[in-house]
């Protein structure tokens, strides 16, 4: 059996008007009846609760990047970073977004020789070329 | 100054016909005159040099993911990672390949806001919703 | 000598209202005539340059915590992550705040055991003891 | 149902006196009469266990900084690290040396601030500013 | 209970020709009948595995360095990192190559250490000392 | 121009007698006439400085592993990591130890595959096989 959480989640019924207007949000902009763990855990600081929704969904929102690889970004630094809860959520956000596992292993082909060739760049200390110095 | 690599760069003029073949592929594959002192320090063991490079070679290659896709994936790993030269040489393979600084600058939102996030749900630990497991 | 930044510095002069607003704030609440190479860089995404200056400003102000404890802790997760920039930016405001090196090495005494003991238990795998589990 | 531990959980009838002389002091230094699982699989190593709790008992204690502070600290690097157990016991021993929620929410408002701009730094490389400089 | 893997699990009789070569091979290589979790998930992507798996044959086979020191180091790296199933899956291999826990204790008191010591040094960033640098 | 560290090198001719009873014993057991750098940065804490170098000596010295093994380990975790200075440090000490090249370059093998291997496992969590659990 998987340990409790750190701190209880904070359910819609028992959250103070601060913490449901997020969870109110968070449900309409994802367009589903549920809100997720994550924002019931933080929900103990609804001021942090507020600005880390408000950042994530102008972050992961459409721009110069799309919204599926901006979820497969956040997969490879999940990844990295060995986030078990991350994993599950953003693997899922990016299915719905389109992921496929074919694009899925991609990534993580990418994301695991990174892992490796940044470890032989930190060890074997290379001088950065002339060339991909930026220029003014 | 810089600290001096850790060990020596092996230059063209020096290098095995082994190393030099890798050499060869590289600037054709990428249709430049030079070789980055990435692999100029990995032909110390021409195996691991020549594996690195196939492996990367079919790894950011097209695929069902783009080749600037899987450049803004390793610059996230890079950054999650802290890896200088990775950073430098990454950053310059995604410009070449069309980035602008609109998407760097994307990318970094996103691989802060994973770095973030994933830190959070390591502290809280909320329980993986059931909704975000894989069916079988 | 160094490599340079991986996109320009934007300085006071050929900022954009937007930009000059922010460090206008900046200087204001530090109550600095100058602003800091770290800023200057993300100013390349004016949003995002608000949006991480006012998570920071709010996040590291007197709460249930100090500000020093808050450098402190910031400090300790710098060097975890091996960050240069911000060892030396977060030091000295550390230093500004009332840190003397007394602390700063007591920090780093406790940040190494901690990342020593993490790898211990990350490796070891002890199950967690029912009395360090949280209650409902 | 979790993994069982990598070693076998060293009990105290069943150690030597080496290493019952360490709990007794584990239990003597913290009043209680149980030991935690950290330290029955470090047992298998008894001048490890040793050595580390007599560093962990120093370094933990009162000095320029308080034992509240320290274990916040302890808290935002296992996060950093993603150390499970570890956020499990230092959670737990900060709670009892008087920290509440609101500041554990604080710890890792913080903490996760941190390794968004660790990556922010590391990915766009500003220069140490001047005035972050330590002088002679 | 443990959350389900992300991919599902390939087996033997469902997988194509392809994968159950590859199986086949780590299977003759090890001496075993059967073939461990990891390569059933990464057999989503066949290039993938077929690509990982020889990698992993040339790079922990006899060479410089001996097979049970490349275990000793792997167990030591995903430590670092935190990999739960890289723990159990190379303290199994390491032991079948004659690993005792005398040696898994020592490998993690050196990890423990570099761990505590990478963090001191990328805080206090002492200079390099002149006799550390490699000479051409 | 590299930064200046962080705190000042407490040089022999002005530390303590503390101090120097340290820097005595790491040159007697080092048989070397001087003493590195990352023990002048680290002597603002006496009693930091000793407890860390007794713990090194220790632990580095020979037991179930040799000295050279354990410093492979060493720069492994230090390239994971990112240490520059470690990097340096402990393959100059590896190299007196007698460190080759070719032994240099498959350490990097193997810390570049298990940092690979480890975020796919991460990322895939695949269960771990009944095979590989301890047995009482």
């Amino acid at each position: 059996m998987s340990n409790p959480p750190i701190v209880s989640l904070v359910q819609y019924e028992d959250a103070s008007d601060e913490v449901r207007a997020v969870y109110d949000d968070i449900m309409a902009v994802r367009q589903t009846d549920w809100v997720n763990n994550f924002w019931k855990v933080l929900a103990h600081d609804p001021a942090h609760l507020k600005r880390t929704w408000e950042a994530l969904k102008d972050v992961m929102g459409p721009g110069a990047l799309d919204p599926l690889t901006k979820e497969l970004i956040y997969i490879a630094v999940s990844a990295t970073n060995g986030c078990e809860y991350c994993t599950y959520s953003h693997t899922a956000s990016a299915r719905a977004k389109g992921m496929t596992d074919a694009m899925l292993m991609e990534v993580l082909s990418v994301a695991g020789k990174a892992n490796e060739t940044n470890r032989l760049a930190n060890a074997l200390r290379p001088p950065v070329d002339i060339q991909f110095q930026p220029q003014d």
